[in-house]
């Protein structure tokens, strides 16, 4: 029987991990590292290198793979089917990588950036692999990104007794600013969509880059003052590492 | 020189606890721990054994020192005026004890549930103090109830690309379920406010209290189904533990 373990290992950060991640990794068999190919960010090194330091005088060593990520076929026109698929594709990678390197079943996990509950596809593709095959999952908590990049602010995440609404770039562009709810922590934004807000003298961003991470950059303010700081800070970041993660926090002042 | 870390410990799983989190409690010269007096939460007695758990065989000890939270004042009729009252004689009261502990400054740390950025106010508090003394402010991430509750139900807390809001009982029953986003979880909720959801057979619920905890419990179904399971189990654990605190997530299925 297959038990399969998706351990939130926190934003970058290796003392993000907790104690419960570092015992997960040790008591693994297995640990799946995905690849996405050259180009793309460096997360596997950075999950080869954690396991590498969580692993370091441990009694036991799970084999560490790597596999390829399929590709989404850019041929089929509807997004979230487009998303479906791929899905599909990734269970059907996994159920082959298990099948041979864990012929009889046991412990396997993966190493997932952050919590694994929050904009991460993992769950959703064990769920299908728990289709295909017999397995147990278990879900290890991680530090989130929204947390990293609250720490490294110092500020709170809510105003007293009031929500707090997370969403993705897409979502603001699209929908607006939402009703009722006056932060937002804004997430898988590669197009600096706050560019978009209304009145940007009236809210304050704190936002941050490679939140919790040896390059991690901060930038807070009225919107207003900053927004063109963080359009040349995130360009020339971009530019200089290859890749970039950020994150941030809209909060409209009364 | 004062430096005050504020030092997320997780959800009561002392597992949560992260290196960066278990390094600090270590480094740190004094350790407040707020004491609620009788009859409340326990959570006191868990940060006592926290610090214990892991300063076991560390080189150099910090100083446990309990305080007494002040009362709120019921006399003051506004609640944001209530808390703001509380919160500066909190600020008094920690400034008095670093006096006594701590008169040459040093590093002094606090104990905070979860993450220090959600639905808390020590870091509120510290920017009172600030206002009193010079001092830096440091803060690390803790995994929140958030995590816990997702964890515990293995389930994704947004739809794919869907935002999710984070919000509270009262929010619930005084502003009802907020347009334009199907998912949202409740925190600081005494009343059960899922009960003044519309149409409750057309909802998920995900319910744990002491998520994370050794007495985790966790109820899931249509609200409809299980709202009643819910309110009597809660009623139960309530009486048995003499606290509780709970936390949910509801989705409006389409
Ligand atoms: C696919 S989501 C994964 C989120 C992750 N599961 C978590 O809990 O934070 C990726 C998005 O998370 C945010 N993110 C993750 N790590 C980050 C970091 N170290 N700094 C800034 N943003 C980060 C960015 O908004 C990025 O677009
Ligand atoms: C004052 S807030 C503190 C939240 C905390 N800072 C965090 O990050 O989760 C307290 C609320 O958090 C939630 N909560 C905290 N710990 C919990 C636990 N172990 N199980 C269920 N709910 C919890 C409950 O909704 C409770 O009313």
């Amino acid at each position: 029987m297959l038990q399969l373990s998706l351990i939130g290992i926190g934003t970058g950060n290796p003392k993000h991990l907790t104690r419960e991640a570092m015992e997960a990794i040790c008591a693994q068999d297995l640990i799946l590292i995905p690849n996405k190919g050259a180009g793309k960010d460096d997360l596997a090194g950075l999950r080869q290198a954690i396991c590498a330091d969580v692993l370091a005088g441990a009694a036991s060593a799970p084999k560490i793979v790597e596999f390829d990520l399929p590709v989404r076929d850019p041929a089929t026109p509807d997004y979230r089917q487009r998303v479906e698929d791929w899905h599909d594709a990734i269970a059907e990678v996994w159920q082959a990588t298990l099948a041979a390197h864990l012929p009889k079943g046991g412990q396997a996990g993966f190493l997932v950036w952050g919590d694994p509950s929050l904009y991460d596809s993992t769950m959703r593709i064990a769920e299908r692999l728990g289709r295909r095959m017999e397995m147990q999952m278990r879900v290890i908590p991680g530090i989130t990104s929204v947390q990293a990049l609250t720490a490294a602010h110092g500020v709170p995440l809510n105003r007293i007794g009031a929500p707090v609404q997370i969403t993705t770039g897409r979502q603001l562009r699209d929908a607006g600013w939402p009703a009722g709810c006056d932060t937002l922590v804004i997430m898988l934004d590669g197009e600096c969509s706050f560019q978009s807000v209304d009145r940007p003298a009236q809210v304050m961003i704190h936002w941050s880059a490679y939140a919790g991470m040896e390059n991690e950059i901060n930038i807070a303010g009225r919107l207003s003052d900053v927004q063109d700081q963080i359009l040349s800070v995130r360009a020339r970041a971009r530019r200089d590492h290859g890749w970039i993660m950020d994150i941030y926090m809209l909060e409209r002042l009364r």
